[in-house]
């Protein structure tokens, strides 16, 4: 039998800490004068109430996850805390379902960043706040993922990153616990010294906090309607270009950086080719937005690198309405929305390291086909791809590609027309945030949509920020066999 | 040194051949009193004087072809081939210029269907037979290709089918010679059957034999610019539904099913889900219009069996634009387009077998996620399926999915909008036909196109037919080198 009890625990803890955290949007009302303080109360007395019952009523003795637990706890522990997180969208005067709520909530936490809320200049400070709080939260929780329980799991090729000293499984922990631990100073520091940069390019101190909180955990919530827009500053968008890249980063190189070794930041792989990556679609958006849009070279410069950073991290911020900028930048940027980061980092997307490991067997099979008595091994990180490897990211990128389709087609089937479907489920698999088309483009909201549509695209969050095998073993009948 | 006058002496003979093939649209003209026989007399002449002098020049006591040579005659022959069958398009009074001809005719050799002429009604019984021949010189090659060739190179998991006595390579080519000639008596008969239906269906013998070939090439061509359309008749759509369908099986399981085998037939398992996709797809569309749509029940049948199995083994009639039926069935049509019909067949697409062959490493892996020590082995029909044709089918659907997203990039760069690009990349390389979108969708042709987007389309049709991997290693350094 599979024991429930430590998973249903450890997400009592979570929620007690969920409704620690919603003190801080009830202070931002409260110093502002804001009656709306109260449903933060409100909220966190429910979450309180059920987190601590669960922590009560689950107590074991026997607290040690076995591997069927900790994937149940991985997915469980997202759904549950989106449900509680929900409440304070649900309870504010913002005329939301609670499939609307739990939509935002579910991108707040995923770092996705599509919103179904409408007028956010008029929106109450702690709702705001909240928003930015899911990012920070989502952001931290998945990399504490990466870093300590997907390797484990062996999901998707993330064995890749297995740390070195975790092969005896009884050493893993400390060891990972400690390495979290110093990803979340690193993460903290940096969303610091962005909020800074923010307030001193023009923002006010609470729209550098939030947006500094968006932008290292690559979610994308603004507290404007227009996003970047709103400021129209070169400055603010070079700096939040800057900070999504470092954001779409394996933050355990930062770790590294800190303890003295610099050379590590562009020795590694998975590095280079993100940059490389990012200065491509650049330079190709720019020329386009130049040449064949006549735009001035600063803004082509200025608005290519923005976009091209926030959508490759999967951020999703809007420095301009690129929904107008012609079809050749419209089919980059779709692309875009499926690479993704660096593994390790708050970014979701196929992600960079795969598109490495894919396009070395390619290569070692385009020579294999010349040469057919050769042998020819695809290296990663200059160490040769196992099978078993090869395999897990094989898998991945199937699973990835079918369950896009299969989301397509749902959001096809709610009546969402073909070029929303696409962008719609790509976007949410993704954990991008904005779409193509009218609807859900980059000047659009998630609001229009059915109801149906938006418990789809939240599931799509979950399984894509989740790297989707976590979540689909649930669904398998050997799971829940003995 | 690369020898390539047996390459050039082999393409030699194939343009006398087809310098041949153009006396029968002549026939068909001076049969109905049409002076545009000229035409193919003047064509068959430049192309026969080429393709003697070919002969003659590059002859050579030395006809061994090595693995190189082998690679570079596959492209180049398709490339030449195309560039010869263009001649009587360039002649006729059509308007077009050489980029139209020229994409007319790779469209009809690698059995795509995209086409930019309008008026096919009204066009000449020369060019109409013409378009037709290049179907069937085309969906006879890609067979032979397929049987005899392609699973030698080694490309893109087309081992899987080597012919089990072909391990000596000294035996392979009778035998290969030997099945190929079975195959080639097996689709003329297909070929014929089919005719004499479509005959019996309503159609003169001019159209049936026409179609008959497009139907069996899984081409598309069509006489007449409403494609199947045009007689509205039940009988013809179920009777192209059934011959399409037989289009993109495995042909050599028909010279099976001749020898007496015919329990082979629901035994392979490539098969099996051939016809479980068809089903599937057919039952929710149909389903679709019946409820969503208020069609009748006969007709959401009737046309969402055709309209699945025309897009399915990429032959691309339309028995009614299926532009007009809304998102769901439109998202399903895409991903149709990039499915494609069984390995061994005039089919296009990434294939089923490639489909299974990722889903039972998708399976193993799953299994393996959740008993990390048990081992899990991925089987194809029965079979283990080794690290090498994993890697093998890895590299092509890596290669077919980025080929695409360049393609499409292109055609964005073209100035088409993000549906046209995205659609008619997929369309082009999985030799489908038609696309979506107002311009390219299945009542619309490809004759506004730019020039540019013409040769793009052109080279992706190429790339598609012989299996991206085959064309592509000649744009490697290392084919070149010694």
């Amino acid at each position: 039998m599979l024991d429930i009890r430590p998973v249903l625990f450890v997400i009592g803890i979570m929620l007690a800490v969920l409704a620690g955290a919603m003190a801080l949007p009830a202070l931002a009302d409260i110093a502002h004068g804001d009656s709306e303080w109260r449903i933060f109360i409100a909220s966190a007395g429910v979450t309180a109430f059920v987190g601590i019952g669960l922590m009560l009523a689950a107590r074991t003795p026997r607290m040690n996850f076995n591997l069927r637990q900790a994937f149940l706890l991985t997915t469980l522990s997202w759904i549950v805390v989106a449900a509680f997180g929900a409440l304070p969208f649900l309870l504010a005067p913002l005329n939301l379902t609670y499939a609307d709520a739990y939509f935002e909530t579910m991108s707040g936490l995923t770092t996705t960043g599509s919103t179904v809320i409408v007028g956010l200049d008029k929106t109450s400070r702690g709702i705001l706040l909240w928003r930015s709080l899911l990012h920070f939260i989502g952001g931290i929780g998945i990399i504490a993922l990466a870093v300590a329980v997907l390797p484990l799991l062996r999901v998707g090729g993330m064995q890749l990153f297995r740390l070195e000293s975790s092969d005896k499984s009884d050493k893993v922990l400390p060891r990972a616990t400690q390495i979290a631990a110093g990803i979340f100073v690193v993460y903290v520091l940096l969303t610091a010294i962005c909020s800074f940069l923010f307030w001193a390019g023009g923002m006010t101190g609470f729209e550098a906090i939030n947006h500094a909180m968006a932008t290292l955990a690559t979610g994308g919530f603004s507290t404007s309607d227009s996003s970047f827009g709103k400021f129209d500053s070169a400055f603010l968008d070079a700096t939040a270009t800057v900070f999504m890249l470092a954001g779409g980063m394996t933050l355990t190189l930062f770790l590294r950086v800190y303890q003295g070794d610099y050379r590590v930041l562009w020795r590694d792989t998975q590095m280079q080719t993100y940059i490389g990556v990012f200065l491509g679609f650049s330079i190709a958006i720019a020329a386009w937005l130049f040449l064949a849009e006549g735009k001035t070279l600063g803004f082509a410069v200025r608005h290519a690198t923005f976009t091209v950073s926030s959508v490759l991290t999967t951020t999703g911020f809007a420095s301009t309405d690129w929904g107008l900028w012609g079809p050749f930048p419209l089919v980059l940027i779709f692309m875009l929305t499926f690479i993704g980061g660096c593994s390790g980092s708050t970014a979701g997307g196929i992600k960079i390291f795969r598109f490495q490991v894919l396009f070395e067997i390619g290569r070692a099979q385009m020579r294999q086909a010349l040469l057919p008595s050769g042998v020819f091994i695809a290296k990663y990180n200059r160490k040769p791809i196992s099978d078993g490897i090869a395999q897990s990211v094989l898998a991945f990128v199937t699973l990835y590609v079918f369950t896009w389709a299969v989301t397509s087609a749902a959001l096809g089937l709610c009546g969402l027309d073909l070029v929303t479907s696409l962008a719609g489920a790509a976007t949410a698999l993704g954990n991008v945030g904005p779409g193509l088309g009218e609807i859900i483009g980059p000047a659009g909201t998630f609001a229009p949509l059915p109801t149906s549509a938006k418990w789809i695209l939240s599931a799509a969050m979950l399984l894509g920020r989740l790297e989707l095998i976590t979540v689909l073993v649930l669904l398998s009948r050997r799971f829940w066999r003995d």
